[in-house]
């Protein structure tokens, strides 16, 4: 097993010398693990984030494909019991850190604050601009936007998780494809 | 003017000395600007971040009360022209860095990476926690909680604003008020 993906991603925001790379890897696992404990990088496969409502209900957070990071973000940072469950819906290799070494590694290494940082911030700014969307667009419009936004997930996953995801029923999203693949009635 | 709320503000994630404290206030404004190109601390006062859609129709992403940071993160990081607008709700004394001013400060003075990595992870969890709630309560669940986690802003902002926020009419939140006021029927 090599770390390229996960060294090349963390590289696009912070240059890691062979020293901190080696701190990085010492702390890596690979396997089973209950997903709150550990932030989670995915090397390959597909996972999503889920939670189940007071009346059974799932509904989608996330999905997460190679080279994305996840996991229950509250939880893990305040170290609480996980409210979502993170599943592999392809034959997935996923890296995780555990909480108190992602901890020493700041203490360790700095500069790996403003990789988090921008990380964060990527993830900030992705989950603020899905509320404007949940909040001011039809479900045929946010669709269309996470068609473009994500090609990959939306050939990959189930299409009632997608509805999940959107907040729509399966039947409804169905609709809205019916519909996009007749076009507009002229 | 004193800026002793914005550096407990900060010094809550790390230690300023006071040479980092001059460097931090040698770039605060306190102005009238475009908030996009600028990171905004609430000394004092309320302010509304929204958008507008196609329709017209407002849409409230979020308030913003003293010792709270706002701005339109994606504009701001992206250096692009704001989506959002935001506006004072009440009489507010509002400190303002510029996007040049803030990119220097993390180079100058590195632990400001760990202080914004953690309004940052703050922030996404706050947005996380709440496309949950979206997606998987009911409108009157969420105004309960909304009225829990934000009780000042339930007081100082107007019924419509809020319903806006919880992204149901202003009638059905009066629906839900009256309903509360009255309890359940017996």
């Amino acid at each position: 097993m090599t770390y390229d993906t996960l060294l090349a991603n963390i590289s696009r925001h912070i240059s890691l010398t062979p020293e901190d790379a080696r701190s990085l890897i010492s702390v890596i696992a690979l396997q089973e693990g209950q997903p709150c404990k550990s932030i989670n990088f995915v090397h390959a496969g597909a996972l999503r984030a889920y939670c189940i409502d007071k009346q059974g209900k799932e509904t989608t957070i996330m999905f997460a494909l190679p080279d994305w990071w996840v996991t229950d973000m509250y939880c893990f940072v305040n170290r609480k019991p996980a409210m979502m469950f993170i599943e592999a819906i392809d034959n997935s290799v996923v890296f995780q850190i555990q909480k108190d070494d992602f901890d020493k590694l700041f203490s360790l290494i700095p500069k790996f604050e403003k990789w988090f940082r921008v990380l964060m911030q990527n993830a900030y700014i992705r989950e603020q601009l899905r509320i404007i969307e949940n909040l001011s667009l039809s479900a045929e419009e946010r669709y269309d936007n996470f068609l473009k936004k994500y090609p990959q997930v939306a050939q990959q996953v189930p299409q009632k998780q997608i509805a999940s995801y959107l907040g729509i029923t399966p039947e409804f999203l169905s609709t809205i494809r019916k519909n996009k693949t007749r076009g507009p009635i002229s």
